[in-house]
Formats: C-alpha cells, structure tokens, sequence
C-alpha cells in the first residue's frame, strides 16, 4: 500500500513537469492572442490574398506565429532542400531508439524486457518535452550559426529558455528552426538512451525518469552548447576580431563525445554506482549473463547502422552546393567502412581470444565502428576511416574485458562501445592525418581535452545523481524484485506470454 | 473435405478479383497499342533523339504511355524535388504497415500471431490493387488539385475507374500522379490494417479478405473524397464564385477522421458483430488477455512514429517554397511533441490509477497522440500541439476503460487510439485557437459535422457489411477453432517452434 | 583443441584480409603526403579563405583528398539533389539486409538463428570493404556514365583495383563518386547476402566468409560489369560510330538477373554442393521444417518491401529532370503493384492447391513479385506489372515445389524467388510489349541470352567455390553438430534464452 502511494506520488511528480511546460505555454498564448490584431490588420491590407488563405489554408500556412513575417519571402529550392535532406537525417536517427531498444531488450533477461521497453519509449517522449522546453533554448542561447557572435554576446542572452526567442528573434540558418530542433531532440534523445543499456535490470523506474529527464534537459544541452552552441571548446588559439573568431577549436562532427561519450560515460557512473546485477559477479568469478533474444539485438544492431545514416551525414547541416553534398556523401562512405571494419575486427579478436566468432562481440564491433567514426566521418580519408573503425573494433573487445575485470557490470556494454570509443573518434583527429590538422584548426592536446572533459563532464554530474537517488532510496529495487524482474515488480506484466 | 471445398471456393473468389483487372488491363494494351504508330511517327521526325534513346533508354525513358505527351517539357528542379519528398514520405508511410502488423501481433497471442501476420500482409497487396483498379479514381474523380473545378463537373466526370484517365486527360498536379498514387495508396491501407487489430483473435480469413477489399476499394474512397476529393465536406459556407471556392471546409490535414476515425470506427463494428473472444468477459468480469511478445509490440510504435513522418509532413503535398517547406517541418515538430505528451500523460494515468507504469497504456499513448495531431499538425503552435497530445493520452485510457464497462472486446485498443483520438483530433480545431478558426474557414459545428460524419459512414457501412458476413456464415470461426488458435485452424501452421 | 586452432587459423586469414587492404591504404596516405604541400601553396594564395575553413570546418570541407580539384566549382541544385536522393535509396537498400536477416531467422530454426544474424551481419561488413578494395573498381573499370567509351578503352584500362583512381580521374557522373560507391556496394551485400538463406543450417562459419568475401569482391563485379559496366552485354546489335554506341543492349533495369538472379543461383549452387538438412527427405518423403519466428520472418518481408523503393526507384541514378523524375516514381508504383499481385497470386495458390492460404507462400509472393519487377520496373505499364509480378507469384509457388521434387534443400526459398524470378523478370522484357522491345533496343533473344549467362557464371563458379571448400573440409559442419545448432557449435551461444 505504502509502495503503491510512493509510486502514486512519482506520478504526481511526473504530472508537475507536465504541468511545468503549462506557463510557458500560456505565456507563448498570451504572446500570440497579442499579435492576432496584428495580423487582422494585415489581412485588411490584403485581402485578395487572404481570401485565398481561407481557402486553400493546407497550401498557404506555415507555422502559425512566424507567418507575418516570413510571408514575403522566398528563401528559394536551396533552403527547401535543406531542411528536406536535414528532416529525413532526423527521422532516420528518430529511428535509433528503436535500434537502442531492441539491441537492450535482446542482450538482457526477458524477464526486463517490459521495463527495457518502456524506459526507451520514455526516454523520447520524456526527451523531446524537455529539450523543447528547456534543453534547444540552453544549448543554443543565441542560435548557432554565428558561434563567434554567440560567444560575444553571451552575457546578453536571452536566458535559458528560449526556445521561442529564438524562433522569432532574426534566426537566421539555412533551415528552419523547427527541422533543427528536430534534429538535434533526437541527438539529445539518443545521449539518453545510451544510459539505459548501462543500468539495465536493476534500476527503479522512478529513478530512471528522473535521470533521463535531467541529461536530456540539463546535462546533455550544457557540454553540448560547449561545441555546438559556440561554448568554450570552440574558443582555442588566436581570436581574431575581423573575422570575430577563434583560431582552433574542439573537433567532435557528429558527437563522438558530445552525444556518445556522454551517454556512455553518464552510463558508467550508473553502472558503478548501482552495482552489479544479482549472481553476476560472485566471489572472484564473473559470471556471463546471455540476452535472451538474439535476433532482436541482431535486429537493433541493423537499425542503428541505418539511423546512422541520418546521424553523421546528416551532421553536415548544408547540402546545396557541391562542396556541401560531397561531404555530406563523404561521411556516407566513412561511415560505412568503419562500421564494417569494426565489426569484423571485433569478430576476428574474438575468434582469436575464445576460439569461436561471438556474435555479440561482432555487433558490438559494428557500433564501436560507428561511434569512432562519428566525430571524424567528415575529415579521415576512405582508407584511414577502415583503420579509425579497426581500432574501434580492438577497443570495444578490451573495454569489455576490463569492466568485467573491475567488476563494473555494464549489460550491453554502453560504455566500452559509446565511452570508449566516443573518446577514440576524437582523439583520432588529433592523431590521423587530416584537414583540421593539417590547418592548425585543433591539436592532438585540444582534442584530448574536449574529449575528456566532456566525458568527466557526464561522469560527474551524473555520479553525483545517481548517488543523491541511491541516498533517497530511488535507484535500486530490492533483491527479491531483482530477482522477480523488473517486468512484474515495476509494471505488472510479462514480455511473454503464450 | 468440405471446409476445404469452402476454403478453395474463397481462393477462387480472390482469383476472379484478380482476373477482373484484366479487363481494364486488355483495354489498356489496345489503347496503347493505339498510340504506338503516333509514337512511330515521332520518332520519324526526330531520329537522332530516338536513336540516343534505343542506347541509353535507362536515362531517358519515362513512363511508357505519357512519354510523347511529356517528352518536351521539363518543369525545373522544384517538381522533381516535390516528388521526391513526397515519394520517401509514402515509403515512410508504407512502413507503417509494419509497425501495425508488430503491435497487433505483440499485443496478441502467440496463437493467432501467423493469422495477424496474414492478414497485414493481404491488407496491403489487397489494397494497392485495389485502391489502383477502383479507389483512387473514386476518390479523385478529376483530380484533386482544384477541388472547386471537380465540384463543378461532378456530373460529368469520367466515371469511378479512372485512374487511367486521370493520368492522362489534363491533370496539372506539382507532382507526378504516380507517385501521388502511391501516398494515397498506403493512406488508404492505413485505414484498413487498422480493424485488424479490432477483430484479432477470432475472425474468419475469408471474411477478412472481403472486408479489406471493401474497404479500401469502396468505403475509405467515398468518404476521403468528400474530404479530399473535393466533396461536400469542402463546401461550406458562402460561395465565392470568382476564386470558384466556397468559404469553409470540414479541416482535417492528414486524415485524423479521413484515415484514423474511419478506421477506427470500422473496427469498432466489427469488435461489436463479431463478440468478444471467447473468456475476455466471464460473467460480470474483465479477464484481460495479455499479449504474447511486447518487445515486437514496443518495436511496432517505433516503427509507427517513425512512419508518421511521412504520414503529418508529407501531407503537405508541396515543399519547394519557403512556406510550404516551413509548414511541412511545423508538422514534424507538432508530431513530434503531441506523440511525446501523450506517452508521458497516458502512462501518468496508468501509474495513478492502478499504482503502476503500464506500458500498454504509455504505448497506446503514443498513438493516441499522434493520430490525435494528424488532423491538426499543421495549424496548432508547438505549445498548443502538446496539449493536443497530452488530452489525446487521456482519452485512450477512457476509451479503453469505457470499451471495458461496455463489454467491447478490442484486443489492441483501436478504437481508443483510431477512432476516439481521431475525432478528437479533429474537434481540436474547433475548440483551440489557430488560424483557421481565426481567419473563419472553418467552425466547430462543421468540424463536429466532418468528424462525425465520416465515423458513421465508417460505422455504418461496416457494421451492415459484418453483420452480411455473419448472416452467411462467414464471420466468426467455430469456438473449438478460436481455442485451438487461427494459425493451425485457418493457416495449418504456427507462429513458433524450436 | 585442434579444432579450435582451425578456428584461429580462420580467423587469422580474416585478419590477413583486412592486413591486405593497408597495402593500398599505405599507397592512399603517400599519395596523400605527396599532395600536402600542393594544398598548402594553394593555401598561401588564398589566406582569408583557408581562415575561414580554419573556423567553420564543418561548412566547408569536403572529401580530403579531392578538395583541391573541386574547390572552384559548383554543379548547382540539381548535383545536390541527384545526390540525395540517391544517398536516401542506398540507405534503404542497405536496410534490406536487416529484411534478409529477418526472412532467413524467422524461417529457419531457433537452433541456427545466432549463426543467421552472425552470417548477415559480416556479409554487409566484409562486403563493403571488399567492394570498396577490388570489387567497385573491377566492376566499374573507365566509370559507367559512357559505357561506350569504357568499351573502347578497355584495353588500357587502369586495372582493377582502381577505386582510387575513378575518383581522381575525370569520373563525370551527375553525383559524388562516393554516393554511387554506397549504392552499389548495398547492391553487391543484397547478392551475397541472399546466398546466406539457401545455405542456412549447415554450413561452417569460415567457408562461409569465404564464399561471401568472394561473391562479393569477384563474382559479383565482373556480372555486374558484363551490363552496368559497359561490358558485353550492352554491345548487340550494330555499333554506332558517330554516337560510340551498339544498337541493342541486355535490359535489366535494377538488377532481376544482375543481383537476385546471381545470389539465386550462388544459392542453389550452395544447396546442391551441402546436400539437404538431417531430416529434410527421409527416403522417397520431403518433411517440412517449420519455421522458429513467423512473425519475425514477417517483419523481414515488410523490411525488405520497405528496402526495395531505394533498390527499384533508386536505379534511375538520374532525379532532377521531369522525364526523369517521372520515371522514378513509375518504378515505384510498379515495384508496388508487382508485389501485390505477387503476393496474391501466391496466397490464392496455395489456398487451392493445399487447401488453407499458407503465410510463407503470400510472403515468398511478395518477394517474387518484387524480384520479378526489379529488371523491367521501368518500361512496363502499370497494368503489365500486375502481371509480371502475378507470374512471379506463380513461379515460385512451382519452384518451391520442384526443389522439394528435386531433393534440393533451399530453407527459406532463395532460389525460387530470386533465381527463378531474376530471370522471369528479364524475360518478361523480351515477351511483353514495353519500349524497348518497340524500339528494337532489345529482343527475347538478348535478354535470354543476358539473364542466362549471368546466372550460369553465379552458378558455375560458386558451385566450384563450394565443390572446393568441400574437399578441403571447410564447408559442412558435422552431423552432430547440425543437430546440436549452429548456434552452440559455431558460436557457444544460444539464441535464445530466459
């Protein structure tokens, strides 16, 4: 009964976030009843055109508040295209929490598979709520097309939650900010779900929201706004006051470090701080826990090879002119020799250490190649990336072995494949020849330090978060529920029934 | 022996459907085969084209029939891009059937889950025959692009199997009317996959087989024309004879009525006619039977939302200019946030109500979130898409409920999500301020009138075809064949073995 | 132990593959030093820009090496989105592997289903290394825009190991050299990863990296070049001199011979050499071997539907004018209604012919259809299709049943659909009217003359490979082990557990 009401009362906590998002709302309500005699006028100035509205609206409107002022304008076939290349790279990567899903739900016990389920269904609906409401609007203050005017005026800015500001307020990219938010949401959504794999059997499902919403609202959009919203890792070297910019700065492309080595990191400190599963580690010996469907993991592993897609060439952000295209089908290529290259090193080391080709290891090789290459897809040659994802593919093989030597239990390996790898694909560009190199845009000692202090960054502040739920008697379940499953003891059903 | 006579009797049936293509099939050959010599003639005047077209025929041949029509007209980049957005949009869509296919089999059990696979299949082959042979002329009997055009000549149109005609006699869409087609074919194979996971469990494969023909040839037709072929649904208000158009219109952008009401509906009667499966209801009790793999279910609304992209966006139908392009990525925000809110608040619910995180219901808050935007997606602020969402979580689990009180066996909810959700959907835009209320092209009185109307025509026209399908034995099949499973009774074969 | 040294041994040859491929790699970094300094003179000459690629590196750079050649020129939108669209298709096509693995998962028993997922996971990772190393620049050897002209020159071509090199050399496609790679790389793992299913349940792991290394890094290019590289089968008929180009040329649209009809026959070289499962035909009787997962194998059709708009659509290489775009999606309705009727056809065979619509029969259908339509998806009419893949549907209801005759163990039916129907598909071009046959570009003759030689040399030389790897012990596992599963024997891991 007790239990019952402890529940009751998270989703009354839950029910306040949503109630939360409400005074934005009515704020952003009150703003447009405002404009309405704005627009009023408009149509009275025209009203042939208007006429025409009423009629054919499904051709004619666009998004309801910005409409007065994008009315005149045609940004041409070019700003289309963008956001039309940029909208299908944000579904393909949408598409990842399936293949994180299934890839958790096939490496564990069935008897989690429910809650598997329902933590990554969570994370992206949970995800997209709040780095609307709050992550877009703290990881770009000022937008970030101008990083150096970002950087300038950062003590002006609009404040943290700003994701209407910056719709209204002269946003001016080559695409939408819808599609954007669209994007990066899913980017900040998949920083996420990383975590979940980490802590998989084991953690309270209360605890779990309340950490999924805080690194897609929090964690995540800070060392995120530290590359990509014009922060501190892209002001290194010389700072040049015509061109209002830095010399050098930190080269991550697609989020080696700022989306996987976070989420493999913020994954480890859950991994440490909850223990390990019951009857995986007993005295000395470590004791393997198979996953229950392999096929299933086998089927993730496929997905998220094709989200990937959508994740590093996507990345590219601009694909009208020629130069922008061929990078963008550049990082297509890349991509896809490195997860190759991955997988099969993984598979053969495999092979060579226990004598037979574990499939697991293989998957697990193909996402090491995957995460390697996502910071660098866009700078290593055809050839070097074969070799960025080869290496990626050793170091999966022995980050498993050394958490299983530490007695760190890890269930799908979240952090040899996204920690350590996300650490790797940055470091390569410090390391392997390459245009930023080659330019004096980074150094071995940059990347190293954008690498690292995001990953200390996620460790950090999720450790310390994981410890406070511990301390408050939300992070794990009982062993009895343990034991039970997560299915029964947190959500009242079975993954299988005949 | 003579179940097997029936059973061969129906197959002969689906042959004679088949064969009644060939009709339509003969008469284009001779048309064709009519026109050869003009082409001939062509080809006379300018060999040195021909000639370049005989050796490199992948690069120039278009469509067979059209070429000398549309040989010398190139209509620039932004038709060619319409299409192509519009083409991966319907692939989008296409995989939808997947996702409806997994969560029915998911949400089933392992006994009918050959039989559920079955019927998604034939739902889709079924239908694009179909809706090619009979439901897209009826739907569009001359085009939809001009809706007030088509509302003038209805009695003059060229009959309801035009799809032939419609290619060739002056249809000035932005697109190619192919792959128009095309979205609008898996638009209409969404309406019908979705009552099979109303009638799960108990229906005969014959009698299925007949419905899903009916439907998407016939029923779903009808009432989208009225929407979106330029029906009474579009013709409110005054009429403008000038701009040709009326002032008001039944809104509904993306079919949550057109599409998801009707189907929704549709399952509602056949759950009514055929009965609950047998031990859903015992006496006065509610005996809920569980499905059998919810991973695959989890799976099926990841791959739902992932299609949705295409179904919200790409309803839009025009991408090239800057407004439209921005409005297609409104909707995939909106989308986004509703599908999210009503995850969150249909799992809150759950957790209230009965002490634990349900993830049926989170699932089904997707869902319910995401049909409930369809109409609207379009004309809601991203705030007010939220809320959209979020009340569209609340009715699914009302509706689930009152299905309970009510004795209704609707083994997947579709008519919570579908049905309820798709009214909902559309009454949103009567009762939440945007700009079509505002600019006055529609009211709730005509949204309420839309919605409703096409339900019951849903309703209604199924309900009378269930009841036939019972009278003549056709419906149900034998207790002895429900308990023993539809995949040994109606398919000889099971789901799973080792 | 000895045979876990063999083991090692296999993997060590792996090991040596991937030591091989740094030959080149050695040669790509040289030459990539060699032109440093080069960029770096242009660097000097244009300082203010080399700054700006300094601080948006993400906008500017494109692919390393060839930045310098392409810097100053812009091949405007219609470049952009000829290589979008394409990029977008490859990815689809590359899903299609998670369909194969599905379809042969499903439809095989749980015992193998790891051995399954482990086959076509490292058949898309060695296959695009290996494509990527020999088999793009053997099969593509002068590039293929003018096939004429790589005709000509053949002689004093640059040798087949020559990816580099296409890149550098005046390859003047209308998209990036890299994009093009992706799409036929997923062309050639489609090849090999249909052998997989022919094979399933017996084969060793090692003979089987070798078949797949060598289908798709030999036997698979050189086909491939016979037609879509300018090679024999493009050159019937008189030579134009003044357009460098022969009169009539094989027809194969997207590859019903050139891919499936290949991996088809590679497949049914594979199952005669192996021999049939344990307990496939006991004496004068075929026993069925039920599938483990049908809702899975489901799941993989639909994947492989979805997969196959980029593979039949995606083969106009060429989107941005109207003829052409139009043609795209004339492939697409066709590719829809083949499968339909395929898929009908199919079901309504097995209906009347074993009296209950059996659900590996309408999927194996669908499929059918599909490869039936993949060769002539562009010059059939709408209705033609219909037929085409109505035919296929029917041909592979009596392949299925002549390998049963036969003693042929094919588990999921790879010949049949894709053998079988490969070739149907190019027939049909040479029986039923279209363009080509009215222009005289082809004739039954050529296009018998084409499939049959095409898929004689996939059965021929893989029917040595197999022979071969036989004597030397490498292909079949022992009796006990097939018995006991792959799983366990070649992994040490199950599939599936609790």
């Amino acid at each position: 009964m007790t239990l019952a009401l402890e529940r009751r009362g998270w989703a009354v906590m839950l029910l306040a976030l949503l109630a939360a998002l409400a005074g934005p709302a009515g704020y952003a309500i009150a703003q447009e009843e405002a404009e309405a005699p704005a627009a009023t006028e408009e149509a009275v100035e025209a009203p042939a055109e208007e006429e025409a509205v009423a009629e054919e609206p499904v051709e004619e409107e666009a998004t309801t508040e910005e409409a007065p002022e994008e009315e005149a304008v045609d940004l041409g076939i070019g700003y289309a295209f963008d956001n039309a290349v940029l909208f299908f790279c944000a579904v393909l990567v949408f598409f990842m929490q399936a293949g994180f899903a299934m890839v958790e739900a096939g490496f564990n016990s069935s008897k989690n598979a429910v809650n598997i389920m329902f933590k990554n269904a969570m994370d992206i609906c949970v995800g997209v709520l709040l780095f609307f409401a709050v992550g877009f609007g703290l990881m770009y203050p000022l937008g970030y097309e101008n990083n150096a005017e970002a950087a300038e005026h950062l003590d002006t800015a609009p404040g943290f939650f700003s994701f209407g500001n910056l719709g209204l307020s002269g946003y001016s990219s080559g695409f939408s900010v819808e599609v954007d938010w669209l994007f990066q949401a899913v980017f900040a959504a998949t920083a996420a779900t990383i975590v979940s794999g980490a802590v998989a059997g084991r953690m309270k499902v209360s605890g779990y929201l309340i950490y999924s919403a805080i690194l897609t609202g929090l964690v995540y959009p800070v060392s995120g706004f530290w590359k990509w919203g014009g922060g501190w890792l892209t002001r290194f070297g010389d700072y040049d006051s015509t061109a209002n910019e830095f010399a050098m700065a930190f080269q991550d492309f697609a989020g080696s470090a700022v989306v996987h080595g976070l989420g493999g990191f913020a994954g480890l400190a859950g991994a440490i701080v909850l223990g390990p599963r019951i009857g995986r580690f007993v005295e000395t010996k470590s004791i393997p826990m198979p996953g229950h469907n392999i096929p299933l993991a086998g089927l993730g592993v496929f997905i998220l090879w094709f989200g990937w897609y959508g994740f590093n060439p996507g990345s590219q952000l601009a694909f009208t002119s020629t130069d922008d295209i061929n990078a963008t089908m550049h990082c297509a290529i890349t991509t896809t020799l490195a997860a190759g290259a991955g997988g099969i090193v993984a598979t053969v080391l495999s092979w060579l250490m226990f004598g037979k080709p574990d499939l697991s290891m293989g998957l697990n090789g193909i996402l090491a190649g995957l995460v390697s290459i996502t910071a660098c897809c866009d700078c290593m040659t055809d050839w070097w990336s074969i070799v960025v994802g080869a290496i990626g593919g050793v170091l999966v093989i022995f980050g498993i072995i050394m958490l299983d030597k530490l007695k760190i239990d890890d269930p799908v390996g979240a952090w040899p494949v996204h920690g350590l790898c996300g650490i790797w694909g940055c470091l390569a560009i410090g390391i392997i020849p390459n245009d930023y190199l080659r330019d004096g845009a980074t150094s071995f000692a940059i990347q190293a330090t954008g690498a690292l202090s995001i990953c200390a960054w996620g460790f950090g502040t999720m450790f310390i978060l994981f410890s406070v739920l511990k301390a408050v008697g939300l992070l794990r379940v009982s062993p009895e529920e343990e034991q039970q499953g997560l299915d029964i003891s947190e959500h009242g059903m079975a993954a299988y029934t005949h």
